[in-house]
């Protein structure tokens, strides 16, 4: 695997934009949450002026072999099924990427489904979806590296093109059993905290999750010392190419937007690799599956939305970019008190 | 006054709403709060398909008799100033408006200065500024009558020329105090609970301005059985008009966009007398100041964004203006599972 480089910003530039933002007319503080995304994203880029270009979305499809343990409302033809739709435009995050204009990609990482060609999909599958984690590996070690590699090729081509913000977006029956499984290995919570209902199974379906979930963690807990091992073991190819694109982007100095609960939970795995990842993520919303909030409180990060969604895609990110928008428009577009020649408070 | 009708919309297409947003391509309920904006837009222009056409943001800026008593943090030359620099496009709710392509109007709805003529400024001036409510009533009937007017008129003519979603911003020197003693008024909570820092009191400040309100209160406290009595003596020209303003845009059954503290306390006052305005209100955002969360849970509602926001305007409107669109996209745009032949779960 690469070893990705990935820098902490200089902070020498924080008190300029700190006093930038606060000779805005408006009370200190008072634009809150708006105040602490523009400082974040005036160090990313080393400048009081931040600019967004090109704004992408990466979707990352695929399907995980523990759907053989029953562990998910819906069957695992509803991945291939969800692909097709992201490309004829039908789902909620073609939606909110063309009402803020995101440029939308969908990446076949490892889908069970031979797709017919399509311009619009991009083919970088591993497999046909990941071996049953309950049993096996749910990847070899050269399947988890072409994925993390393909995930970083695909973040520098929208690099090149010049995007500097970028969201993950995921679709993949089962995800949300291997976003637990990595949330209980790399936070102090116990599995049962990690465990939700996913896309909707009822109560018994929620046990039986827990107990095929206590015994796949149980099968690879030997690995735990090496984060990304442990990963490799029980995450998706969807994941793992999430996971490559997430560090390219932070090594390009880019702004990452961070989904729901399978995205932070990847982010989660990365940052236990690379800190420094930290400086370069949003955290775009709080979504309403079980353990998503203790994972963001672990992370000490506070989402821009808390809506109760809970539906992936990256459809936080979308719902998020205006905002992001409008924190980086206060900052370049406002007044001071001094040019609009207003009394400041004594 | 003129006597608002504002009805309650029917419920009977409501099956139908929620029909069709569980036939979209997601989980069951998994898009959230965005379902629940949807289902009241849906309910506000008996549509499936809703539309937001012409959105509108109005501003109205007034002073405060009360200002006098020394209760806020910045002089009260700050409202003409801040009104000067909506002029000028220099303030956060300008910036907000211009993203999001929110028409913005500029109201002197009582400001205690004499402006030179500016083309966008639109002057509805009641007075040089309210009495100073510890003494006397702010408003004598016929100012108060002639504030309500005026705002239903800008409503109006904003309705004409096609607005069905309209926005209330407000500037106004020593305003949250007003608020305070409304929601105090018209809540459980005590005036100790709904009395916070505005545009930045210190500690010192903050207990003299819950002395002064307690003597304020006290002095009104036999017109409480009136609401908009209560209301005339306290408040400010600016919250008069959007109080006006409020109640006409129900009755035109256009979508209210309801900002802060501020904005919620007339609300509140408007509630009081026009319960069915309920119906037509989005919550946008959950301000920082002291109480308004406890004013939003008293109303039963659930803001869009909580992002610590303490700045008025009409800012919180603005911002959450792209996810109200969100709602409204996915309902008319996203596929369903049979449109899109995906398996739903069984």
């Amino acid at each position: 695997m690469k070893n990705y480089f990935i820098e902490k910003p200089s902070q020498t530039i924080l008190d300029q934009v700190k006093n930038k933002i606060d000779l805005k007319t408006k009370p200190l503080g008072s634009l809150g949450q708006l105040e602490s995304i523009a400082k974040k994203i005036c160090l990313i880029q080393q400048t009081r002026s931040p600019k967004l270009n090109h704004p992408a979305m990466l979707v990352f499809a695929g399907d995980h072999g523990l759907t053989d343990e029953n562990i998910s409302a819906f069957p695992q033809e509803v991945t291939h099924q969800m692909v097709l739709n992201f490309l004829s435009g039908g789902a909620a995050i073609n939606v909110f990427c063309q009402q803020n204009q995101i440029n939308l990609s969908v990446v076949d990482a490892g889908v069970n489904h031979t797709f017919a060609h399509h311009p619009d999909l991009i083919d970088r599958k591993i497999g046909f979806g990941t071996a049953n984690s309950l049993h096996e590996e749910a990847m070899t070690d050269k399947e988890f590296n072409q994925a993390m590699a393909a995930g970083a090729q695909l973040v520098d081509r929208k690099f090149t093109k010049g995007c500097n913000i970028i969201g993950f977006g995921e679709m993949g029956i089962g995800n949300t059993s291997a976003s637990s499984l990595l949330m209980s290995a790399f936070t102090d919570c116990s599995l049962e905290d990690c465990v939700g209902r996913g896309t909707g199974i009822d109560d018994q379906g929620l046990h039986h999750k827990i107990d095929v979930l206590q015994k796949v963690y149980a099968q690879h807990r030997a690995k735990l010392n090496d984060p990304l091992t442990f990963f490799r073991c029980v995450a998706g190819f969807e994941m793992a190419m999430m996971l490559g694109a997430m560090v390219q982007a932070a090594e390009n100095k880019m702004i990452l937007l961070i989904d729901g609960f399978i995205a932070s939970a990847v982010f989660l795995a990365a940052y236990q690799q690379y800190p420094n990842l930290m400086c370069y993520a949003l955290f775009c919303h709080q979504s309403d599956e079980h353990g998503h909030q203790s994972l963001l409180d672990h992370l000490g990060q506070e989402p821009i939305l808390k809506m109760n969604l809970r539906l992936g895609e990256g459809t936080g990110c979308a719902l998020a970019y205006p905002i992001i928008q409008s924190s980086v428009a206060f900052i370049n577009q406002m007044a001071s008190f001094e040019s609009a020649s207003i009394t400041n408070k004594p």
